[in-house]
């Protein structure tokens, strides 16, 4: 236990050591590092290639599901891809030190707010390898420190990875400490993470709901809580059906396994009868197994029913929950009571319903016409994300480079005092 | 204990479904609620002035000390500026609604970033009543529902008040549970607060160190960290010695016991023995304390020794404590190690250490020949403030309307789906 507390506190101090730096660190510095550990990821290929292997090894001897496995195994194309990812982040504006305002407030002393990076952010991640790559850039163009603390399946792949990549950061320019991996994948280290007030600014887990609550409920360090989406489309009785039918298909089934992907279907009553049993058959015909309410299993009387669990479950499966709805009242009461605050949708041709959906859902993106899967940063235009925050406080939505920034107020004056 | 958990419960259960009418009630309503609060806190002088008054008589019975009792004390003049704090926050630009920024994204979607309240905010205070009209106001104004938890010392002022402004919100169009009281007193009841996931969206403390430390330690929901400030003044070897002297009385003599007082004096050696002995003098005549450095000493024998535990403390009284330092790179290293991320000050001429101390210096406010005085939302232009934030997530420095607020993104298509 010592020895877990003694590794990341150190690892900690030497992070907060390195942000001090990192804070003013001219840009072409960062990007140049961007570039070299880009390059150096290809160029050690092999090597992170047989760490992966390794890992890959084990969690088959392990019995790891073969979704699980995929997430894990690296191969030539995705370390390509990783070192692709680096060169987007490169070519992102500089976030740092931009002065959004600057007034003239009591006395005329001048007061500009300025962007600074948030300090030392910790990650707490699973199984994929590429969130190291991925987080170290964003963190680094942000001017932030980052210690990382990946999976224990994933702990060969990302010892070769952040060995590769902070070697040619510091080779660049970048103060030693500002990429660092906690080692020690008991458990225990992450606990020790979530206490430390004064050397972490800010932590953010990416994974399942249950490291995220484990995160939250223990956390004395500020959290960005990220990623559950138990998204809801709502099809109006005034929506274009056929549109309708496209987007349900590619919110549930383009990528089922992610967070903005749909979990449940509402669907107004009075168009119920005739669009139901077109839309299920064609989601059963792509292997998507349906849970309906008593009134859908009266129009469809082949799906399974829907138990109250259902209507709170965040699948991340060919599963999709169905309910007809008597009102649009209905519909945003249902998504008030079970929705996790990341995507909602409404279809609908009517402009007041659209306007009403668009005010009245709380939720980090509310779409109107389109599919919950847009939530994300290359998509919004950010170029790249470090998660999508699905609480309120400081970013919501897709976390960009802006999102791993704070602020500071400069105040220049000429002896003013209060009075 | 369950009642006291049942209580805090069903007033967040009640706030968050008033949160959910708050979200969109017009701009126009809740300034109208604003002014009939006013109206009837002076309306109800007299009823408020006697519930202070058995407040004032209880601590003075328990002994408490003078300054606490005139933090509680209420009397005409301070009900009056308590409404006319309400007229001002009816008469900012309501910060709800507002879309920052539109463009179109990935096949064209149309993405908005849109300002949206918080939700359910809980405030949790000490001693001053004026707290629990402020924080409803700005809550209100921002479209919150708040959940106040005062003191108990205040707790007769504070029933009197919020009975009187939450009858007027609630009267002017206001949905109930907008403006509540946690009545219970005892320490219990922040406990439970502090773990209600899911019913309060953001809790600041406000009050000293030992109230902030506890919420902090114990929260599960998030938190803004707000108020504490070891505040320091650099003077630096170029400095105009007559404007430092100045903005030092007024940083340390003006109000000290509030967080934006100056709590240790750095004094660039070359200056040192020049500029202190007169300095130290005029502080003296004002009834400060002085605990100086070995060095310091060397020059004014007179003061006090300074321990290590003087570099640290956050006096808020007529304190303050005096260090030498050899350069400017010493002041730096001693702000990163003791500041308490508030507000920092160089009185310089010298053009590129201002530049260098702006950009190096990492606080909520940092100062360039001006007193840390102004941090304060009034002194900034943002026309009221909840509290100054000391931590980097979300809001850093006087908060005012704007950071009670989150965003969401709306998405308006037709019919796009993601490939």
């Amino acid at each position: 236990m010592l020895t877990i507390e003694n590794e990341v506190r150190e690892k900690a101090s030497r992070a907060k050591e390195a942000a001090r730096r990192l804070a003013y660190l001219p840009g072409e510095v960062k990007n140049k590092a961007l570039y070299a550990m880009a390059d150096n990821l290809v160029k050690n290929k092999n090597v992170i290639l047989e760490a992966n292997e390794a890992d890959v090894q084990k969690a088959e001897g392990r019995g790891l599901t073969s979704a699980l496995i995929d997430r894990l195994t690296l191969n030539p194309k995705r370390i390509e891809e990783m070192a692709e990812g680096l060169h987007v982040v490169a070519s992102l504006p500089d976030p740092v030190g931009e002065v959004e305002a600057m007034w003239l407030a009591a006395k005329n002393i001048q007061v500009g707010r300025q962007r600074v990076p948030l300090g030392v952010v910790g990650i707490v991640y699973e199984a994929r390898p590429n969130v190291t790559v991925d987080a170290a850039g964003l963190c680094l163009k942000a001017g932030n420190a980052v210690i990382l603390r990946g999976g224990s399946e994933a702990i060969n792949s990302n010892l070769a990875i952040t060995a590769v990549i902070s070697a040619a950061a510091h080779y660049a320019g970048v103060p030693e400490g500002a990429i660092q991996l906690i080692e020690n994948t008991d458990r225990a280290a992450v606990n020790v993470m979530l206490k430390l007030n004064g050397l972490i600014d800010v932590l953010i887990p990416r994974g399942g709901a249950g490291l995220i609550q484990t995160v939250i409920q223990n956390a004395t360090i500020p959290v960005i809580e990220t990623g559950v989406g138990n998204c809801h489309v709502y099809v109006d009785n005034e929506a274009n059906l056929d549109m309708a039918q496209e987007i349900i298909i590619n919110a549930k089934c383009q990528r089922p396994g992610v967070c903005n992907a749909m979990e449940t279907l509402l669907v107004h009553q009075e168009i119920a009868s005739s669009f139901l049993p077109v839309m299920l058959e064609k989601l059963k015909e792509l292997k998507v197994e349906i849970r309906g309410c008593p009134v859908t299993k009266g129009i469809t009387p082949w799906v399974a029913e829907a138990t109250e669990e259902d209507w709170a479950t965040e699948y991340l499966d060919l599963i999709l929950a169905v309910r007809v709805v008597n009102s649009m009242d209905e519909a945003l009461n249902h998504i008030y009571k079970y929705s996790t605050g990341h995507s909602e949708a409404i279809i609908t041709e009517n402009y007041t319903k659209a306007r009403r959906f668009l005010r009245e859902v709380d939720a980090a993106a509310v779409y109107v016409n389109a599919s919950t899967r847009f939530t994300d940063g290359y998509q919004y235009g950010f170029g790249a994300e470090i998660g999508i925050s699905t609480q309120k406080l400081h970013a919501r939505g897709p976390m960009g480079l802006k999102e791993l920034t704070t602020y500071k107020y400069i105040i220049m004056g000429e002896g003013q005092v209060r009075t």
